[in-house]
C-alpha cells in the first residue's frame, strides 16, 4: 500500500467535543478510504494529569498543556478546537497565523464580531478550515439535501425546527460553563438553535430577517467549582445569576421566500435530544428527528391520489450518503457516525485544497443569525440579517 | 319517562359545519342522559331546494330561507350559526335581540369589533351564548385540562401548536369562500390558528403579546361561482387576488410567563389535518395530535429515573372525560364525536342557565389575538393584547 | 322525496352490541344515500324495565320480552341478533323459518355445527344474512382490499395478525358471560381471533391447515350474578372455574401458498385493543391497528430505489371507500363508523336481493377454522380444515 | 498506567461479521476502562490478498491463509470465528484443544450434535467461550432484563417476535452462500429466528416444546460464483436448488408457562431488519425494535388509572446499561455497540475467568430450539426440547 498523505493533527480540549472528535479521526480509515490519514499527533488541554489521561484513553501520540506550545509544534498541521467557546476565536487565529488549518466547534465564536475575525484570519493566512455542524452529515440529511436539490420538494414554503431538551429543569441543577455567559455567550440559543439554523441554512437557504425571543426561566443556580459543561456538583450554598437564555424562539423570512419557526430549549421535559424540523415545499415535504436519525419521512405530493403519505425512510441503504460504508440496509448507526462522516468531508478538504463545507463563512453567517435574534429579543423589532453582516462572499469548492 | 325540557333549535347554514352539528344534536341523547332535549326544529339557508333537502337528511323539523324569518319563529329557542363568517355578527346580534340563546361557529367575526358587539348585545339581552371550538372537548383534551389543573405539569413553559393542512397547495384551486377576504375575513388565520388559540387558552392561559406574520403564497386563483368553502369549481379563465393568508406564524407571551410558538398553513403537504400541540411544564409534559385525537402522550419529570419517557395514552377508558359514555377502552371516536361532547355542555349550560364555555367572550378573546397578529404583521412590532382589548370580563359559569 | 322501500328491524338484545347497531340504523341515512330506509321497529330482550329503556334510549318504536314474539310479527323484515352466543343458533334459525332476513353478530354460533345448520336454515328458507364483522368496512381494510385485488401486493406470503387485549388481566376480575363457555362457547378465540381470521379470509384468501394453542392462563375467577359481559361485580366469595381460553395462538396455512400467524389474547397489558395486522406480498406489504383505524401502512417494492417505505395514508378522503361520505380529508371518523359502512351494505342486499358479504357462507367458514384450532389444540396436530369442513358453497352475489 | 493484561485475539473471517467484532475490539477501550486489553493480533482467510487488505483496514497486527497455522501460534489467546457457519465445529474444537479461548459467530453449528461436540470441546479442555448473540447487549434489552429481574412485569404470559428481513424477495437475487444450505445449515431460521430465540431465553426463560413451518417461497435461484453471504452477481444462467428456508414460522410453550410466537423472515417488504418482540407479563408489558434500538417501550399495569400507557423510552441515560459510557441523554447509539458491549463481558470473562453468558451452552440450547422446529416442520408435530436435548448443565459464572 503507497504510503498516504498524512493530516497530523493537534486538538485543544478533551472533553464531550474532544471524545467526539477523537473517535471520528480514528473510524474514519475504518469505514471509508481517504486518501489523507488522520494522525492523532497531540491533544492539549491545561490539566497535565487529565490530559495525558485522555491522550492514553483517546489514542492521541502526545500531549501538550498550553495551547500556545501546540500551535508551535512542526509536527502539527491542523488545530482542532473543542474548547468551552470563549477561547475559540484566539485560538484559531493564532493557529491560523502558525500556517495551521482550523477545524473548531460550534457556535464559531462569542460573538459576530469575533467570528468574523476568525474567518478574515484564516482566509488571510490561506489556511484551510471547516466548522462543526455533525448533523449535516446524517445520511438521512445528506439525502434530504440531494431531494432538494433535485427539485423534489419544489420551492420551499415553510421549515419548522426545534431543539427540545430538558437537562436543566431542576432549579438545583447548577451552573456548569454552558449556563457561563463569559465562557459560553449564550445558553440553548447558541448550542442549540445553532444547529437548527444550520440546518435550514443547509436545506432551505439563506436567512433574511428574524424575530425573537431568548428567555431565562430560572434566574439563580447553585455556583459550581468544576464542571464539564454538562454536569457537575454546587460548589457551596452560593447562587450565582443565570445570564444566558435557556430558551430561543424566533420567526424568520428566508431570502427565497420561506418562512421559518425554530424553537430551541432546555425546559421541554421528555425532550432529552428533540434536534427535530419539517420542511414544506410546493411538490413535497420531509421529517427528520435526530433520536430516530437514521430514518427520514418523505412526503411527494404527487404521488398517486390515495397512497398518498409521509415514507418513512430508513436511510442504511447504499444508496443514501455515507450510508454504504457502514452496516447492510436496516442496521442503524448513531450520533458519532456523523462525526465520523464529517471528518471524511474534512479529509477530502485537505486532500483537494479546499475548506469544506460548513466552513468558517458558515460560522460566521450562522453567528449573524444568532446575533439578530438577540438584537431582536432586546429591540423587539425585526432585525434584518443585511443590518448585521454585509457583503460576504462564500468559501466554496474551486 | 317524565318529560323533559326542550331546546328548540334553528340552525342557519348546512354545509360542513351545518351537518356536523345536526348530527351532534341527534346523537347528544343516544350516548348521553341530557337534561334538556335538543330538538331539530328548523333550518335555514337561501336556496329552498338545498335547505328543503338538508332538512330531510339531517332531520330536521321545518326550514326557512331567510333568517329573519327563522328569528321570529316563537318555536325556536336557540339560533345556531354556521354561515360563512361574514354573516355571523348580523345574524347573532339579531338573534339576541330578539331573546334567543346563540351558538356561533368560529372565529366569532370578521374583526375583534363586530366580535365585541355581538358579546355585548348577547349579554345585554340576557341570553345564553356559546362558540363552536370543539377541539376542547376531545377526552384526550378535557384530560389534559384536568392533569394542568391537577398540578401535574406545574407550572407552563412552552407550548408550540401547529395547524398544518394541504388542501389548497395546488394553484389552480379556486378562489372559494374561505379564500375570499370579504366572506371568511382571513385565511388559515381565522380558520386553523384559532383553533390552536383556543387550546393554548383553555391550556396554558391568556395571551399577553404578540408578534408574527401573515403570508400569502399564490397570489392569485381562479375564480369560481359556487362553492362550499371547502371545494369548487373554476368558472372561467378569470382569475381573482387571494387577499387571506396562506399561513399565519407567530410568537406569544402569555401573561404567566409561559412562551408559544404557532403556526397555521395550508400550505404543508402530506398534513391533512395536523392539528398539534405540545406543552411543557416544570413538572411534565403532553402531546396531541387531532388526526390521533384518541390519544395523549404525557411525560412526568417525577417518575423514577431510568423509567421517565412519554407515555402514549389512550383515552378511551371510563376514567377519561366523557369517553366512558361511547364504547370499551380502545375502541375509538372520532372528529364528530367532540361536537356531541360541546352539544352536552351547550345543554347543560341551558338547563342550568349559565354561558358555556367557550362562549362569546372566548371568541373576543380569540380574535383579539387573531387581530393583535394581523396588527404585528402589517406593523412588524409586537402588539400587546391589552393594546387592542382592555377589561373585559369573563363570562363563567356562576 | 319519492318513498323509499323500508327495512323493518327487530333486534334481540341491547348491550354493547346493540347499541352499536342501533346507531349504525340511526346514522346511515345521515351520511350515505340508501335506497331502503332502516327503520328501527322494535327491539327485544327479557328484562322489559331495561329493554324500554333501550328502546327509548336508542330510538325503537316499539319492544318485546320474548323474542319468539317478535319473530310473529308482520311488521318486521329482518331479525338483528345480538345476544350472547349461545343463542344465535335458535334465533336464527326460528327466524328465518319464519322468513325474516337475518342479521347475526360473531362468532356465529357456539359450534361449527350450529353455524352449519343456520346457514342450512337462511339458505333453505331464501331469505337474505350477513354476519357483523364489522372491521373489514374501516375504510383503510376496504381500500387495502383494492389494493390487493388490483395486484399492488403480488401473491401473498404472509400475514401476522393480533388481536390483543387486557381487560381480564386482573386475576378478581369476574366470571361475566363473556368468560363463560356455556354462553360464550370460547373466550379470546371466539370473540378476537374470529376477527383476525374474517380479516385474513377477507384479504388473503382460505385457510387450509392450522395448529395452535388455547390457554387459560387464570383457572378460577369470582362468580357474578348479573353482568353485560365486559364487566361485573363479583356476586360472592365463591369462585368458579373457567373454561374458555384467555388466549388463542396458532400457524395457518392458506390454500394460496401464504403462511400466517395469529395470536388473540386478553392478557396483554397495555393493549387495549390491539387488532393489528401486516401483510407482506411479493410487490408490496401493508400494515393495520384499529387503534389507528383511519391510517393504512402501505410498501411498495417497486418504489424507486432511496425512497423505499412505508408510507402512512391516511384513509380519510373522498378516493377512499366510504370516507367521502363523513369528513374533510384528517377528520378522522371512529369504531362506530365500521356499522354504519356495514349497514350500507346490508341495505344495498336487501335491495337488491343478495345476502352481502359477509353473510352466514363466512360465519360458517370462520368457524372452521375456530374449530379446527380447538382440535388442534387438544389433539396437538397440524388441523386441515377440509377435514371439519367440506364442499361448502359460497353464498355471493349473483 | 500500569501494563493491563492483553488478551491476544487471531479472528478468522474477514466479511461482515469480521468487520464488526474487529471495530468492537478498536473501540472497547476507548468508551469503557477493561481490565484486559484486547490486542488485534492475527486475522485470519484463504485469499491472501483480501485478508491482508482486511488486515490493514481493521488494524490488525498480522495476517494468515490457513486456520491451522493460526491456531499454532504461542501469540494468540483467544480465536474469534466469523467464518460461514459450517466451519465453525471445526475451528472451534481445534481452538479449544490447541488451548485457546474460543468466541463464535451464531448459529453455534450447522446441526445441534456439532454443537454439542463443540460445547464439550470447550468445556473439556478449560478455555472460556462465548457466542455473539449481540443483540442481548443493546442497553435496551439490558435494561428490559433488568426490570424482568426486579419483578415489574411480573409472571410472563406471552412473548411474540419477529425478524423480518426483505433482501432476497427478488427471485433473481443469487444464490449467495447464506442460502447454501451445505454452508449455512438453514436460512432464515439459523440466521434470524435464532436471534429471537436467544432474546426470548434471555428475558422469558427456557422453551418447553415448538410447532412451526419452515418454508421456501423460491424454489430457485441463479448460481453465484463468489459471493460475501450478503449479495453477489449471478455467474452465469445457471439455476440452483434453494435448499433453506425463506421464512421460519413456529409458536412455542416455555418451561414456566409462557407463550411464544415467533416468525423470522425474508420475505417482508418494507422491513429490512425487523427484529422486535413484545412481551407481556402479569404487571406489565415491554416492546423493542431493533430499527429504534435506544427505545425501551414499557407498560406498568399499576400505574395510576387514566394514566396508563406505554412509556417509550429512550435507553441512553448513565442509568441504563452500557449507555453512560457514550454520549449524552437522547444522543443515540447504533448496531456496533452491541458489539463493542459484548466484548466487554468478553473481556469481563476473560480477566475473570468465566465464560460469560451467552456461552456455547447458550448455542447448544438456541440449537437444540432450531432443531426441534425443523423437526416439527418435517413431522407436524410439536416437539418436545427435552427430546433433543437432555440434561444439559449451564456453564455460568461461579
Amino acid at each position: 500500500m503507497a504510503e498516504k498523505k498524512q493530516l497530523r493533527i493537534g486538538m485543544v480540549g478533551y472533553k464531550f467535543m474532544g471524545r467526539a472528535h477523537s473517535h471520528a479521526y480514528r473510524d474514519a480509515a475504518f469505514y471509508f478510504d481517504p486518501q489523507v490519514e488522520p494522525v492523532l499527533q497531540a491533544i492539549c488541554g491545561r490539566n497535565e494529569e487529565k490530559v495525558k489521561e485522555a491522550a492514553e484513553k483517546f489514542g492521541w501520540n502526545s500531549y501538550e498543556t498550553d495551547w500556545r506550545e501546540l500551535i508551535k509544534r512542526d509536527d502539527i498541521d491542523l488545530i482542532d478546537i473543542v474548547t468551552p467557546n470563549n477561547n475559540h476565536a484566539e485560538i484559531a487565529i493564532a493557529a491560523a497565523e502558525a500556517g495551521k488549518h482550523v477545524f473548531c466547534e460550534k457556535p464559531l465564536a462569542l460573538t459576530l464580531e469575533q467570528s468574523q475575525r476568525m474567518l478574515e484570519a484564516v482566509e488571510k493566512n490561506k489556511v484551510l478550515h471547516m466548522i462543526n455542524h455533525n448533523y449535516r452529515f446524517a445520511p438521512a440529511i445528506q439525502f434530504a439535501k440531494k431531494l432538494i436539490e433535485d427539485g423534489r420538494l419544489g420551492k420551499i414554503y415553510h421549515i419548522r425546527a426545534t431543539y427540545l431538551q430538558d437537562w436543566i429543569m431542576d432549579p438545583q441543577f447548577p451552573l456548569v460553563w454552558r449556563l457561563n455567559k463569559d465562557v459560553s455567550g449564550s445558553g440553548s440559543h447558541g448550542d442549540l438553535a445553532a444547529h437548527s439554523i444550520d440546518l435550514a441554512r443547509f436545506l432551505v437557504g439563506e436567512f433574511k430577517e428574524v424575530t425573537g425571543i431568548l428567555e431565562t426561566f430560572i434566574k439563580q443556580r447553585p455556583l459550581v467549582e468544576d464542571s464539564d459543561g454538562l454536569s457537575g456538583t454546587a460548589s457551596s450554598d452560593e447562587v450565582g445569576d443565570v445570564k444566558v437564555d435557556d430558551a430561543s424562539v424566533f420567526i424568520a423570512r428566508f431570502t427565497n421566500g420561506a418562512i421559518g419557526t425554530f424553537e430551541a430549549t432546555r425546559f421541554a421535559g421528555g425532550n432529552r435530544n428533540g434536534n427535530r424540523f419539517e420542511i414544506n415545499g410546493e411538490k413535497g415535504s420531509i421529517r427528520w428527528d435526530v433520536e430516530h436519525m437514521n430514518n427520514l419521512e418523505v412526503y411527494f405530493h404527487d404521488d398517486e391520489p390515495g397512497i398518498q403519505g409521509f415514507r418513512t425512510i430508513t436511510c442504511t441503504e447504499e444508496i443514501h450518503p455515507y450510508a454504504g460504508a457502514y452496516w447492510p440496509a436496516g442496521h442503524i448507526i448513531g450520533y458519532e457516525h456523523t462525526f465520523i462522516n464529517l471528518v471524511m468531508e474534512l479529509l477530502n478538504g485537505i486532500e483537494q485544497g479546499y475548506s469544506p463545507s460548513p466552513n468558517f463563512y458558515d460560522g460566521v453567517k450562522n453567528q449573524a443569525v444568532l446575533e439578530a435574534v438577540e438584537q431582536s429579543s432586546q429591540t423587539k423589532q425585526w432585525v434584518d440579517i443585511s443590518d448585521v453582516i454585509q457583503n460576504l462572499e462564500p468559501v466554496t469548492k474551486k
